[in-house]
């Protein structure tokens, strides 16, 4: 029923003539557009698309794309990414205590509405193991201390290598990730973290929310860089609260709120739907 | 600092190289495209598009356009409309007892945030006439009653007309038009209902939620077709309401959905961002 | 941490006094008031309450408190039910092919944010036999037919008086209970309908709703009656879509919502908060 | 219809017996309970109640009441408020440039929705004279310069007493009150700030948003303490941003969150229905 499609990821200095030449370009190969969004941010003068082509007629592929589309983005001077429909993503997940986005995301892979292939969920407990591999998911139990942390980010970088991962997927991991994870991996790391981001950023940020008496608690998603919960924002959800709740309440409205924030920055990164624009996000939705 | 554009508007059978063409056309003509969205809804086969163009460099005008345009719309088949930057629309507001929307557009207007001309106010009541007169906009007092109906429907008409008036909003207009005004100004009319449509259409919507004890109420603003409160929508909002809720109460908290809601989709159509397809509306916001 | 109570729940024609004589009957018993919400209806002439006291230092208990409560029950001619706090409820879940909330209520229950007792889960296909045994839960296949109908619903009669159930869930249920079970289980039996009614009663829904063109989608958990989703409603929730959105995404979106409002309403019914008024719901949140 | 009411707003260490000595009081002289809201914060051990008698057949009234009441108010240790239903509450309103939020207070207060006399409205700039004075309502201009601050704050100050003013609602207002003004309406100095707090305390707010890249905006409404920004908070509201969203655009769509926030917390004071506790507040609505 869907079809298939290559998916184009554009970014470049804005000017004239950019869509025309990207329309034409695809028509010129017998490709048929199913969805084209774009955006220009005049601040920084940059220009944003992403094209999703057919590839049933399309006369282009995998081996002969990257010389052709040479004359389009060469004068254009294009950073660009190119997504085929038939490759799926390879996940890893890290997660620590708390389980309810592991289950959501492992739930939501089951049923097909997460079309990926989970490398396996890796944990500095060992409490998930047995419902992990009761999906047929390898479980690595990666315990961390302040002695182990260095060998265990070795371990972690050579499995994540060895098992091909493209995106990882922070389900309430509570450890912070060294800047040689970050790094390899920029703009692949999705973390969920439980506040309305800027605010209460750090630990316990449902105890700061119950402290500083909001009546809004949220949750955001972001990618992950070198600035603990600065990257740049995916997704946001909120829900309102009041005196009556106390911090459990807040912990169990919240929980509600991350599994399906991390849940939809997932799926926009997984259809390739997201570019990041210095801080931020363009995420073509 | 907003730059004037030319907004295009086309429908069309969906096929291979719309984009391109477009995209094509207008660079053809040293046009630029500060936005362009496209939708293709595959059950009907339709293809939707909109494209703003800066004014500034391109070399086609009010004049040009239509000729030179043919180049595409013929082969493709083409609906379209255009509208040029310093084209403002002229509005007329109908209104009854209830203020709250009247008085939020016309604020909305003296602030600059809804950059239209208000041909005139018309009521079938005289209560906002000062009110509406001290802001520089006649007021039409249109008294209906079953004997006056069809002479005052009559005045209406010329009156629009005499006014060339482009779009008309029912701000709690609660006098039912005439086919004869509807046909005249199909999809120009926006109306807004104070509930979530479908669910209590007809009169006394709120009386209707708290009968029913809903625990969310909504409004709803859409096209106005000969069936009542059934054409096509263009924006809903919703708020939560409790037990302790009386009608007064969903009335209080409805009117603030109202003003919001029925300011969205009259925005969304002097910004020429809707096209109606069959009963539904494509908004490219 | 969390103290036992008794939970007391209260419906009565208003007068004067009735607090005074409540909260005065639970001081002279040395009981301690942790909550107590009260409702007025003028236009039903109906009062309710909802009184919940510390069981510590409380002098009454389960035998004892039914015939020293008579001096207040009897003269302001109240309906009443008290819920002792060491009780947990138990809780049968039918279920048909769609595993959301199924999984979604599991997930609660395992993780103890849900303190209820699964008796068993009934489906009428055998699909979540495995998953449900996996969690140590008993799983019924009872596939209805035309022919088997009545056969099925005498065994799942026998089955809830056996179990000693509380509380029926139709977690997407999507066969008719009949009469006898709906009486037998009056205001204890909770659906999740996929929509926000009024609107888009009855079957596919988000098929309706997709039809209709709307701008929100909703989802509704409700009290079964006789009437097809016309019960009380006990809990609701909406979210935007748009243009580009397909049933399937509408499908998608509401998942998200089904299992947050029916989790809700099981909540809110599990820690007696609601109070069913004529076809309305007085829910003490 | 709206029957008259004393509403009695008690704060007290947590024990038991309050709520039956504080129903049994009422009941003593006849007085109906139309509404009783209460809150126990086990943390700090306070105890929070609303109690609305209705003064139809209450024996005790305005110059009584004091004296019965200590009976009850001393042995429980009780602060405590209460406020005749005939006594209409006095605002002043602040402003600076945005005339939103005076607007809709204005119309409220109009149309009757806002129950309050209004004193005077107050800015540091002369632009909405015309308008509060075509209200009937007196306006003072109070232009604020380093020079004149310390005198203006004193004339501020003499107006509010000399028109015996209740409630001081600062709608837009963006001049920093002195610590003079701020104690001698503690808690009684409603402010809307136009983002979610704590995030984005300060200036600037939406520019603030818009380079963090936030996916929601807020605005929040709450009491004026000597630290910016930091007061009790009243009421939130967040609405969903993208990237296509301007600053002009969060300012535009922001403009519609303040007001129904300032709006809503202003009526919430109006109906004597907050209590503050610490630096947070118990809303009984």
């Amino acid at each position: 029923m869907t079809r298939e499609t290559a998916r184009l990821l554009i970014t470049c200095p804005d000017r004239e003539g950019i869509i025309a030449a990207v329309a034409g370009f695809v028509a010129r190969y017998r490709g048929n557009i199913l969805e084209a969004d774009q955006h220009s941010d005049p601040h920084e003068g940059e220009f944003y698309m992403r094209v999703e082509v057919e590839l049933d007629g399309f006369s282009l592929g995998r081996e002969t794309f990257a010389a052709a589309w040479e004359e389009i983005s060469e004068p254009f001077d294009m950073r660009w990414r190119v997504y085929w429909g038939n490759e799926v993503k390879r996940m890893a997940i890290l997660v620590s205590k708390e389980s309810h986005c592991l289950n959501d995301l492992l739930w939501r892979w089951r049923t097909g509405e997460l079309p990926v292939e989970i490398a396996f969920v890796a944990g500095n407990h060992a409490d998930h193991a047995e419902q992990v591999e009761a999906c047929g998911i390898s479980y690595q139990h990666l315990p961390v201390t302040p002695e182990t942390r260095e060998q265990q980010e070795a371990r972690l970088l050579s499995l994540l290598r060895d098992e091909s991962v493209d995106v990882i997927v922070l389900a309430r991991y509570m450890q912070i990730l060294s800047a040689n994870v970050v790094d390899a991996y920029r703009e692949r790391i999705i973390n969920i973290h439980h506040s309305f981001l800027p605010a209460f950023a750090g630990p316990r940020p449902y105890h700061q929310a119950w402290e500083r008496g909001v009546k809004i608690i949220g949750a955001t998603s972001h990618y992950v860089t070198e600035a603990l919960d600065q990257g740049p924002i995916i997704a946001q959800a909120t829900t309102h609260v009041g005196h009556r709740d106390t911090v459990d309440d807040l912990v169990r409205k919240g929980r509600d709120l991350e599994r399906v924030v991390l849940a939809t920055a997932v799926r926009q990164h997984i259809e390739d739907k997201i570019l990041v624009s210095g801080n931020k996000t363009v995420v073509f939705d």
